[in-house]
């Protein structure tokens, strides 16, 4: 099965997933600044999340570009990632409107971490699919960064209940450690 | 008539439907996990369409993968099926936002019922575009999986008055069903 | 300039146009019957709308699928072909809200008569740019039907301040008269 | 890396914006053309921002075209300009909305401001990975309608708070300037 539609029906999912987001900032109705101050931690909360969805799709672009063929437990393990990407901008317009409050604060992390924890069900999919030995199964490898990841939003969300600007600060860390496109694989192709 | 832009038009509205499904999900005003509380049906409605529509394009994308070309028929019995499929976010949110009131379940299944409807008349239409000896053709065959959906669906429609809780099982158990690809479609493309 | 892009832009905006329109259909508060039926003009409307988006997308198929190449001023009359069709969603909620009154009617009629002359134009475009002697344009000729539709339209609009229920029903004869995908350029596609 | 995925996202992406700006015009409750008076600005303003983004969307067209794959500074300048394009929709209905009141006019011009910058951030990372030599390098050169056009938008923000229509007026110029889609590209590509 060619992987042409997976990647179409991604990019598709994904520019809306990242396009809607910015509904959650209402207009104001007032003209002066002062009407466009509520809505800085909601623009906040959109840079960091467009940030999040562009890293994505990112990583899923150089992802299967390193594969050829897919399958149907990868078609399911890719629905499901877009599954976790879609609640993004639900969480994004609940932390922002309400100024990063504790408990929106720590279900932002945990879609971000359901959705690193089904990016890499998708990625082991995509390797038993094309073989260990292959470019993308050598490449990729223990694949600490994933883990790293993981282990981050697990504490993150953990501390939000402590002290959420923490716990935002994590999620902030993530996105840089992940802003590089994975270097793993993109050596890989050079030969 | 090459088969790509009816791929890429089906792939972009299926894309626009997963994702504005979560748009029913309103954003709480409340930050406290009791604000979240009243969203669970509309969640779990959620989650029931996203795997519905997965389905869909998940066959959809099987089915043409077996195909060559399309014609004019095919075109409209394809508008057709995605417009049912156009509905599903309303009934979604009706029947999440109304903690699955009988009639919204019923209404939700007649929509469910209309989408399989539409689908297999797109499959007659493939199947008589190339052939009922071709490869999707003889696959496909008499279509098991798709009359007793229909038989389904109607038996939960007609449920949803005596109890609606029964008419939700039905429809998740024919999403269960169909959640494996089409093996005879499968096994076709093995040599 | 290949036509690749033109075409997936132009289905990506349909796409959501024709998504989006189901939008306007909001989901009601009562779970009776009752509460359903303020929305079936809504929903007559979108049916309405659907067929022609959905017909709108079907020409443009065809019309693009017998051209190579395209230049600037195809790319705007493209362009501007979407605009109008992009206000569609915007009419069809007013005329479905306020259950056909005349004014709401004839601005639904004077959106199709602007998507009708803008599509004009970009035939004319592509004509010119491929040659009258091109398949293309010795295939659409004349464009009778799409004269004819020009004037239905503005016939329409003129009856929409009389009985508003005439001009619904030349709507609705426009769309079954383009129902039909052109003949002219599927016959010329056979060889 | 091929350049294909981003051009597909980049089309789905510009075509949500462009479609979901009409959201903005909120369908009015009365039927009368008084009903719609309301609504000239914000229809005024969805026309610029169409115009806008078409430009955008027809610029990207021919600079991709000109070029043949990517790499991964690209795709996060591709992403950052898809990020001030989203923010358009948002400035467009604030300042459609307050009927071109003087803050939200030079916060349009801010979007357009960084828009255009990050355009030429893109432009020269797509330089910089083709080589200066190369054909699109060649045919850029200096671009100077890039540069005039971030002086004017400049002005026209801080003139925005003199007399807004003159700053209205620069918008709708620079737009004109760049209707004509870059004839430094497309003549690059004649022979």
């Amino acid at each position: 099965m060619q992987k042409g539609r997976l990647e179409a029906f991604s990019d598709g999912v994904i520019a809306v997933i990242i396009t809607i987001m910015v509904l959650e900032m209402k207009v104001p109705h007032g003209t002066d600044p002062a009407a466009l101050a509520p809505l800085i931690p909601v623009f906040v909360s959109y840079v960091l999340s467009y940030v999040y969805v562009g890293i994505y799709w990112n990583n899923h672009h150089h992802m299967l570009h390193a594969t050829k063929t897919v399958n149907g437990p990868i078609l399911w393990a890719n629905l499901h990632l877009l599954f976790w990407l879609s609640l993004i901008p639900f969480v994004t317009g609940w932390m922002g409107e309400n100024h990063f409050a504790e408990i929106p604060v720590a279900l932002y992390g945990a879609v971000l971490l359901m959705s690193a924890i089904s990016y890499y069900v998708l990625s082991r999919c995509l390797i038993k699919h094309d073989g260990r030995e292959s470019r993308l199964g050598s490449a990729v490898g223990k694949d600490f960064k994933g883990r790293i990841s993981v282990v981050i939003y697990v504490v993150a969300i953990l501390l939000s209940f402590v002290d959420r600007w923490i716990a935002l600060g994590l999620y902030f860390s993530v996105a840089l450690l992940w802003f590089v496109p994975d270097r793993r694989i993109e050596r890989m192709r050079e030969p």
